[in-house]
């Protein structure tokens, strides 16, 4: 990107903050659901579609509470090594 | 603790370094089961003993797979707002 792009710079930069203070701070969730004072999310298990369902612990997924992957991006960049909990039926 | 106590400096110095390194790379998990590759836990969830089980998503529960409540603490210090999944049969 060229430094005379149209997009404002603080475009990102709530998001940019949220993961530095996250990380500043020891923090471990930079940006889900930041409105919430506690993210907690109920599963009833007789309603689960599937065999097998994967839910995060690495608060990375784009689909959180479901596991999307994410998690192997986060470990290969950090040397971390969280994966997800699997729902099995 | 006097700096003459007989336990050695390095006992936790492990844990301090895996925590240090854990923070300073952005990874989120200090010390649990860092022996492997990836932490991943099954939940058969037809066998739930109880109508409710807390899960953890914090990576700071002295019984995890399991949440202790730990999360509280790490929120508090960290200006954090991570909870547990809820398994609810
Ligand atoms: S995306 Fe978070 S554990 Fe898989
Ligand atoms: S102890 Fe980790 S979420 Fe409760």
């Amino acid at each position: 990107k060229s430094p005379s792009s149209k997009k404002p710079l603080r475009s990102g930069s709530a998001a940019f903050t949220a993961r530095a203070e996250a990380s500043s701070s020891g923090g471990i969730n930079p940006e889900i659901r930041k409105d919430e004072a506690k993210v907690v999310d109920n599963v009833l298990v007789a309603e689960l579609a599937k065999p097998l369902t994967a839910y995060c612990r690495c608060w990375r997924s784009g689909t959180f509470p479901l596991c999307d992957g994410s998690h192997v991006k986060h470990n290969k960049e950090t040397g971390d090594n969280v994966g997800p909990l699997l729902l099995k039926k």
